[in-house]
């Protein structure tokens, strides 16, 4: 038996890099119709995707709840099982999700520059779709439908690849979402999930399956973040760490930073735009600190702090520096004294994950210095952290958050899945 | 002495990753400076910057001479010699360039978006500048302070690494770039060009130097681009060939036609925006063919091509697979008949490098279908593909042309050497 298993693991090792080929090249030739699809025929589409999700609601549900059985089985944590469980509920919303992202404007086919020449030519500058998008997730299986919808409208091909735990729920989702294509008589392969569940096929993913991806979005944990930025051969949007500061500026109005900082830190603490570390300017700690690390302390926060911020409440423990570079993703907050603006900005320069921060002031001039001066994705004066969300943007929705430099930064919605081309447009002119 | 020879290369292998671990963080820092030097700021460094040049005319050409006579005793090509040689003229443009870099538009603190929440959030999407840009280059010396002077006007540092053939030319102008940037009160450390001919630095700046290197830019030939874009662990600006098309419709005006073409193949052969393939419609063959063909071979072009193209011109030799492959950058064109806009259009996609595509037509619909299905980054409608350049775009310099398709896509000019962040204002807004 042992034997028979090696053999038939072998043949499948030797298979998967001809299979995921196929896959990327079936999805860059989707992706070719997909970017000429119209506005209409697009929304046509998401809306009857939305329908066979709904059609589909029995099977989909059966699957995940193999899924369930499988991950219980396997002794997952109940929080994994929770992100992966699906119900009528849940499902219903992902349909209505769908269709939503149909209702955006297209993003494909705006005008982004016109350049009139002195010999005449018209050169345009046209948003165009971005090509294959590789999405990478784990136990969610929404993800399949939040994300292809996206990568749809504005008109890419999207290839899936579901954690193991949510490679049925997931499975079903896809099929489903690649009948609606079919219907809107756009190619069903604009929507593939992996269909094994080889982690190797990952590799084969962050390779670029030959130039038939363009970018990856991981969706996940911080594993996942991390072995993507290390191994992919091509662009990602992602962030690893959202270490998100909240500064209390002397001229701060009290009542609106606790307000905001708690906001900031506490209204979702899982969320990649909380709050991770309180700042506050010494010029008001003798006023500010106390009430601000209390209403933490009330709040249900655990806080760290300086030896300054010892001083105010016994409660207080001692932060490390290892706090300082700490994503917490719980109730908990470092806090720290610090001498004005620009050791606020050093500070967030140097532990800071270029995600979001704060500033709380009502002085004009030292918020416009902060915002010019913390080199973050989202800077907000006055206003909590936690609206880094594409939704709150009013992107409608989001793939995810990206923190690096290139094309996008911040909420990635629909406009940032497109890139541009340039379109000339003469009567016989030549180059002298 | 072998032995001696050996420890003190191992010593230096030692030192090289600190050695560039150390021009990074400086690039860093001096990034950051830069980012927020004001308009004037920069443009007064830039004419400094030139001034400098024009005063080290003769440290630069001695340099410059040196580099030359050690490229004749190792017995560089003629080519690579004239690349490399810098006179009086030369160097005068140089420094003319860099100050015309300095009246062009500012592209940081654009707004390139505002965003009116119903919450009353006002959130606007600014131009920042991209970081810290590497410049890997090779026997040009100009590009020294072509590139880096792009890189200044916006807001960026720059790593400059220069081929061993115009190490010293490179360094006395790099030197000089950093002495302009002292005089108007920025960082020097905003130009550093790599000191040392190791060709491991290569490496670790396309490893990225531990996050401080955020996009690079090869400036040469076909192996350094391949390198980079094969090695890159950090997003890359380039193109690696320009497999440009014209395609001659049935509904082409044939005089047109004739000075399009002539002008994309021959006004210079060995630019990335040349030509390399003419497609004409079957259905105008036989009034088109003919005509164009000569003209080509008249102006001193060899023919390679189909039967068709054979039949018309005992000078025409027969085209193979590889030809359609294949960027001559020399009077070379490969002619292929086809038939019509659907097998032109599917002849690009499987042979050209989305670079620079062409169609002559005075059919409108036509021309439109061919610049939105041609998957290039610049498509041009009558008018020559010798016209991708960022100055004939109206940019007003460029670093480069790029096929990629993430952030920047056909000539990168300064607008593309930013990104964005987005800037919130509030009044205390909470997410509910």
């Amino acid at each position: 038996m042992p034997v028979l298993n090696l053999r038939s693991d072998l043949a499948e090792a030797d298979a998967l890099p001809e299979q995921m080929a196929a896959i990327g090249r079936r999805a860059r030739a989707a992706a070719r119709r997909m970017a000429l699809a119209s506005a209409r025929t697009k929304d046509v589409a998401l809306k009857l995707i939305a329908e066979r999700i709904r059609a589909s609601r029995d099977e989909i549900l059966s699957e995940n709840a193999r899924d369930v059985a499988a991950a219980r089985s396997a002794g997952q944590t109940a929080a994994l099982i929770d992100r992966l469980t699906l119900d009528p509920g849940r499902l219903a919303a992902i349909a209505d999700a769908v269709e939503k992202v149909g209702s955006l404007a297209d993003p494909v086919g705006r005008q982004l520059a016109a350049i009139e020449r002195p010999n005449g030519l018209l050169i345009e500058r046209i948003a165009v779709p971005l090509g294959v998008v590789g999405v990478i997730f784990e136990a969610r299986p929404n993800v399949t439908a939040d994300a292809g919808a996206l990568c749809l409208k504005a008109g890419n091909a999207a290839i899936l690849r579901a954690g193991s735990d949510s490679h049925r729920s997931a499975m079903a989702i896809a099929k489903a979402m690649s009948r609606g294509l079919a219907d809107a008589g756009l190619p069903e392969d604009a929507i593939q999930l992996v269909p094994t569940r080889d982690r190797a096929a990952v590799g084969l993913m962050l390779a670029g399956l030959d130039g038939c991806v363009d970018v990856i979005v991981p969706r996940g944990g911080r594993g996942l973040v991390e072995r993507v930025q290390a191994e992919a051969r091509v662009p990602v949007f992602a962030h690893l760490d959202g270490i998100n500061h909240v500064y209390v500026a002397a001229a701060a109005d009290l009542d609106m930073a606790r307000t905001v900082l708690l906001n900031s830190k506490m209204r979702r603490t899982s969320v990649c735009g909380a709050a991770e570390t309180l700042l506050v300017d010494r010029a008001c700690a003798g006023t500010h600190l106390a009430p601000l690390v209390r209403a933490l302390l009330d709040a249900g926060c655990a806080v760290r702090g300086d030896a300054a911020t010892r001083a105010v409440d016994p409660r207080v423990t001692a932060a490390s520096e290892e706090d300082w570079h700490t994503e917490y993703l719980d109730a908990i907050i470092a806090v720290r004294v610090v001498d004005g603006i620009a050791a606020a900005i050093e500070h967030i320069e140097t532990y800071g994950s270029h995600h979001t921060d704060a500033i709380i002031t009502e002085n004009d001039a030292e918020a416009a210095r902060f915002l010019a001066e913390v080199d973050s994705a989202i800077v907000t004066h006055n206003a909590s952290t936690q609206f880094a969300d594409g939704g709150e943007f009013g992107f409608g929705a989001e793939i995810g958050i990206a923190t690096g430099r290139m094309h996008a930064r911040g909420p990635v919605g629909v406009e940032q899945l497109t890139t541009f081309k340039y379109r000339v447009h003469g009567n016989g002119q030549i180059r002298p």
